[in-house]
């Protein structure tokens, strides 16, 4: 794998194989050597020109436990203060011997541009591009979904006939877009609800069913329900309810906690608004996912930096 | 030991534990090999909800010259301005595979809190905690008061009948609190020295003798005189005296230096306010042991490090 | 080698020894172990009172090829905000069992202040002081000349004859100072050209010639032309140009770099404005060797810290 970009276009075997080496990733490394001597001696940048303290922390982990060396360029107080173009910056932190940049930008589409310009030879990772994509962040869903569901019966096996609501901000949310594409990809079947403003323009042509009433959606008894965080961040003030109607409306709040199926699950990519989108009830119950989240982000991560710094699959190497 | 939280029901024979494991500390990693394996593939998460450089870097040097990866979490630009709360930033970063987290935190008993919580297993550090505790500081000072006393002679030795004269800003001081409930534990007598618009109310129930006079306490002949540095950050204007006044009174100035006894040493935690509670002619004199502070709090935070993650010193293993 | 504060004083021979292992370094960490063991156990502290995210990822990319540790201590949010001077920082940082200390202050003579005083132990590398100095700059600017130039065949060879125009603003361009002093030491003809007003008092004094006029300049077909970052944040408005202005007499246009000769070479020690001091066109076309700058730098890094932490050249132990 050259670069890790997008889920669109992203195969089920290729995603299949980055599961399950996240899966050997997660079984390795918590052994008595919980570190890897993989990737010593190579440098990845993490390149963050928006804030991400999880996403960068996750990806950072991730590296020291496969013993790469990590650098982080933040965009605060650094050159891009003084004007400088996306390009100068990553040649520069290229430039200084780096292998990977692991790349948070808020313009949609940063991260192809990047891989696509030829400016660096570097692997580009692709942490968080505006509303677009974040690729990592799908996978990780799909593997926690597929690990919670299958256990230790996972290798190999796809999402076919998993059901899914995605529920809340669709229209900000680059996760949504990362996962709709990758779960259906894997045969998950993916439902979307949202009030109508929060809602994409061409939405329709997702492959994915779309509706306004989480009181049905949870009705039919889906494998997954996952709350997105409310962006209130990136929302103009008109286009976004008041706060106690979105909780009611479409927050996973303690009425709609009860009624969920006996085997639904709850996820969320974090950080929550608790109370908001999600209640703190239904962010700790038993049914919560969210903290596993966190953790197969690391083993993701770890599997991702492996592939597009090696260039292929280990296991393909030692057969 | 499981966390260190406080000096408050630190016991004796726990305490010169620590302090003798940061004597070896000290002793092993100055020699040929500067770095040791012990914590390899370990992970210490520096969360620092308040900044401080130097406490943040004291804890980062400590864990990689056990070989220790250290990763920072900075409220700043965080999630945490978004609104996420202790117990989500900290299950998070736990989630991510970490096996210790040394926490800063402007309110007082949060370290306490993260531990008794059962929200996370990692062991939890304090590195301060609003005006309540800051036990690393109190240890190393231990240290450092056993070390400058009784030099080669000091392992297994506690402070009995040392007398320190803590000066200053009582009210505001974790590392006040953190020292007179340490030292008095090891057998030191404390005197707090302070202005009485900065003495804490309920200090009458605390292990010491209390004063406004820096010049009566310094006529005692006390080993030590400790410094606290005057947080005007913290302070409303009402309670603080002008900081002529405030020199005047209770600051080691050039002439109270003069007549300091033969052997009193003199410690401040810094960073110094120079010319307001300790003139440049005190903090740099010969009887300053500013410095050494500083590096036996390496030593301390490499000790207390290893205790937490692994469960028990060394020694009794060996035996 | 104790210190490395200044390229004023630095003679002909050490400045090639560090060139030359410079090159030493490039070669060998490019190889199948992109990481030397040479500086494990030693610690850098990267100590940045005024942000630099090139210079300081530069320093911390060399540091860990040779795998030191790297702690960085940023004056923003530091003890520093609080009123601490740099003797107490730099000794605080230092006692924390620092090797070697990598200084960015806004203070011109900041290093030299630093090395001279006795305050610290550790060696100390000037990484920009005010407009006083960068040598680091300096030496990997010297390198890429020579390199660019002579290719395999530049070890041991000085700059005898190479011609360097340096254009823009001289005035506050501690990158100028730098390479006038190193690049005529080594045999360099420096032309400076800038308009009166970006010329410091005292410019005669100075080994160079000195004009107005960047079209003369490159009439006599140069190596190289260095053109300096214009640092408007430096500047009072009545002393600088219009921008149109200042790109029409001084910027590197494409115009301008139409008549280039045919081997002179385009250099800049970023971050670039493009479109003032030099167009898009100059800085992508094949006479950049900016990116080759950036990438000669860690290598001079490297042997940067490998001299001061050594104290010796490592072929003369061997010898």
């Amino acid at each position: 794998m050259r670069h890790l970009l997008s889920t669109v276009g992203l195969a089920r075997d290729e995603a299949l194989g980055i599961l399950d080496l996240a899966e050997d990733m997660a079984e390795v490394a918590t052994r008595a050597v919980p570190k890897l001597p993989t990737l010593r001696g190579r440098t990845v940048a993490n390149l963050f020109f928006e804030d991400s303290t999880r996403t960068r922390l996750s990806f950072e982990a991730a590296a020291k436990r496969l013993s790469a060396d990590v650098i982080t360029f933040s965009a605060k107080g650094s050159s891009v203060s003084k004007g400088e173009s996306l390009k100068d910056t990553a040649q520069t932190i290229a430039a200084m011997g780096i292998d990977a940049v692991v790349l948070r930008h808020s313009a949609s589409g940063a991260a192809e541009v990047l891989a696509g310009s030829g400016w660096i030879d570097a692997a580009v990772v692709n942490a968080g591009d505006g509303t677009h994509q974040h690729p990592t962040q799908g996978l990780l869903d799909a593997y926690t979904l597929r690990k919670t569901l299958h256990g230790d019966a996972s290798r190999g096996r796809d999402l076919d006939g998993v059901r899914v609501a995605i529920v809340g901000d669709i229209l900000h949310s680059r996760v949504a877009r990362s996962n709709v594409w990758l779960l259906t990809t894997l045969g998950a079947e993916v439902t979307l609800v949202a009030p109508r403003t929060l809602l994409p323009t061409g939405v329709d042509a997702w492959p994915v069913r779309v509706g306004t009433d989480l009181d049905a959606a949870i009705a039919e008894a889906p494998d997954a329900v996952m709350m997105l965080r409310v962006q209130q961040e990136r929302m103009h003030a008109a286009f976004f309810p008041h706060e106690r109607e979105y909780a009611n409306e479409w927050g996973l709040d303690d009425a709609r906690l009860a009624r969920l199926a006996a085997d639904t699950i709850v996820m969320h990519p974090g950080p929550m608004n608790r109370g908001l989108e999600i209640s703190a009830r239904a962010a700790d119950s038993p049914r919560s996912v969210i903290l596993d989240q966190v953790t197969n982000g690391v083993s993701i991560r770890m599997a991702v930096l492996y592939l597009v710094l090696s260039g292929s699959d280990p296991r393909e190497v030692a057969e």
